[in-house]
């Protein structure tokens, strides 16, 4: 295959031409496709229905110290459950508290509370002058959304293949009082997979934060989210990182089981240093009675243990890993050699991040939304939506199936080739 | 019996003496018994464990539209349980959205939300001078805890049998614009279990306010929760009463099955315009992606409809009719024509509210929980937990078993006698 950018001008218009034949072709078949969220599919939702039947009008419904998980109280989380999260996020158990079905409600509260509240007897965020977090980019447009809806001015931090560009976080965080948080998910990261080096941990954990309210924000949404057993990627432990610097109350770590059992039905935990935690709870206790604990015992009677929780999400990788592939054999065979986009093959999470040449990804997003198939909106991937260089796509291929993800990549490829044919006939 | 105010002094320490050696008799049976929560009792959980079974692995889980429960998406409630709770609640479906576990976590949502972005594009209350909350007493501590918690200011509105001094509350509303809502449990309320008027509903429905971001929080908590079938009390309407007095927008009304299948483990529902549900809706988008579909259509499952959870509720008066009658059938029997002491009672809710003479309730808790039996801290039922005149005690019956509440209630009336004849003495 021949470079685009080689390509002479009549050649790119020969190109043209064909491509958009191929395109009108494929608009009329009237495809209906989604590859915008990260959803797990129909047959990794079946993994976990079997937990249903575990909790069931003959259960004895009593957790520690004969408690009756039926009934109000305990707002940290059935001490079971604080157990099987401190087994699989390896921390002790004080440092967990598990919550609802929403590791991203957590987050929210935790920040919002922040703006109300303050944190550690500091003057409340709301209150300050200004407040900025920094945002690794390409990053999880739901992080974003919610240090935008909060008023909080984000700041881009370019990332490589070993995660943030630590330089710049570190010559941020140290000088700016203003800065009080980094989005980070530091493993298989949203969208590019990328996986945060020890080194790059390290000088997280090693921060010497200007504002004494800073908090290094740690969603490790795919901690256990391989794609496969025989090339798993461990990262350091941020818990222990923190605490070896010196610094045991400066993050946050988020996990789920989202994406382990049931999105929306599942359960979400924080891990933080006991005093964060006792901070936290103060606030929590004046905003609920407590979270669901049956569906906690529903959790931990159905995994018994870590181990119980990994035999399970090999079989979610099983379902996964043709699902990847189908996607990345067809970005190979279709965009191998022709310098309009690249990829990185990821090891494990929920996306796969494609990078178009520069100001095509909201064209390539419009020609295939046209077409019938529906990508997240091109900048998702940026704090207020805009991805300045207008190159960053997410592609979220769990969803539909490995013969549908097959129909939409053809779409998507013969997008790009279009966009880009067009970027170059316009220079 | 002779009302202690008519005894002479000597009559008094007689009791005295008579009241303590069975007080220290009481102490030393080393009695432990608790009627410090609005908790069902373990035979109240027994009746809905019937609904775990209800969505088991085989399931279909296909929601209206054919959405999969089990996957993420619907921030609103699934069809099914909106429906539910409108017809509950008698509203269009159009005015509900349903949440997760926790109505009180609802109202924090919204009162935080009105804090950090205003109501309405009014100026966020966390910028305004001053923002201060009616509270009608004696009330629900954690309503109050979570207006203490944001620094918003309380003021106490006495209640009598028809509810909250209206002259007061309008007199407040509609002349301060610092006045941004007033805490409401229109329907046996938490404690005096009172039960609202036409008259005082339709003047909150009418109200002016001089705020435009001001609102009624409408908590009712106990809507369906009789406990005489033949003698249900019914209130108006506050959506079609507002909707009437031309303010649609002016209340929101909270409701939750936490009393009705399992304190933790249900479903909580907000009853509001549409205006106002879009405005909330936007804000909760950010926080969260969805809450529990499945446990909301296992509630569907097994109450069908609005008969369902009527008929379901006539099981829980039931087991809690006779512990009521125990406590209000000892009250009666030992602290009759004392006049040391007065109650209601109630035809709903959780709770009999108990006044002492005034500055007694402190002491009467506290003599209580030195003989074994926890009651609700005096002062919880008042903002800032200061009841002025040191009076109000909340009694719940419905966790401890009918002999132990007897026990306990053999406890608490010869506290409040002893107490009272203290108190005579001292004087």
């Amino acid at each position: 295959m021949k470079a685009y950018k080689e390509m002479t001008k009549e050649e790119l218009r020969a190109l043209q031409v064909e491509l958009k034949a191929q395109y009108e072709k494929l608009k009329e078949a009237g495809i209906k496709l989604d590859m915008s969220r990260g959803r797990p599919g129909a047959r990794q939702l079946d993994l976990s229905t079997a937990m249903l039947d575990e909790l069931n009008s003959s259960t004895a419904f009593k957790g520690a110290d004969g408690m009756d998980i039926r009934n109000y109280g305990v707002i940290d989380g059935i001490k079971e459950a604080k157990e099987l999260f401190a087994e699989l996020m390896e921390c002790p158990v004080d440092h967990v508290m598990v919550f609802g079905n929403s590791s991203l409600s957590i987050m929210y509260n935790l920040i919002s509370s922040a703006m109300l509240h303050g944190i550690g007897g500091n003057t409340p965020w709301c209150k300050q002058d200004k407040v900025k977090f920094l945002c690794p980019v390409p990053g999880y447009d739901r992080h974003f959304a919610i240090t935008e809806s909060l008023g909080i001015e984000m700041i881009n931090i370019p990332m490589d293949e070993n995660g943030p560009d630590m330089d710049m976080v570190e010559r941020y965080v140290n000088n700016d009082p203003a800065v009080k948080g980094i989005w980070n998910v530091p493993k298989y990261t949203n969208p590019a997979g990328t996986v945060y080096s020890d080194e790059v941990i390290r000088r997280f954990a090693r921060l010497k934060p200007a504002a004494p309210d800073f908090r290094i924000f740690w969603d490790n949404a795919y901690a256990i989210h391989h794609l496969y057993p025989d090339n798993q990627t461990e990262i350091l432990n941020i818990v222990t990182e923190c605490e070896k610097a010196g610094n045991p109350d400066l993050y946050y770590e988020f996990c789920s089981t989202s994406k382990v059992t049931f999105p929306g039905s599942g359960v979400a935990a924080l891990i933080a240093s006991p005093a964060n935690i006792a901070e936290f709870k103060k606030i929590v206790s004046i905003q609920t009675i407590g979270y669901d604990k049956m569906n906690q015992m529903r959790h931990v009677m159905f995994f018994k243990d870590a181990a119980g929780v990994k035999a399970h999400m090999e079989k979610h990788a099983e379902i996964l890993r043709p699902k990847f592939e189908a996607v990345l054999n067809c970005l190979e065979a279709e965009l191998g050699g022709l310098e309009i986009g690249s990829w990185i093959k990821p090891l494990g999470g929920y996306f796969i991040a494609f990078d178009t040449l520069e100001g095509c990804a909201k064209r390539v997003v419009q020609l295939c939304k046209d077409a019938g198939v529906v990508m997240t909106p091109a900048g998702s991937t940026y704090p207020y939506m805009n991805d300045p260089a207008d190159t960053s796509i997410r592609i979220a291929p769990t969803l539909p199936s490995a013969e549908q993800l097959k129909k939409a990549c053809e779409v998507f490829v013969l997008c790009v080739k279009l966009a880009s044919a067009e970027k170059y006939l316009d220079n």
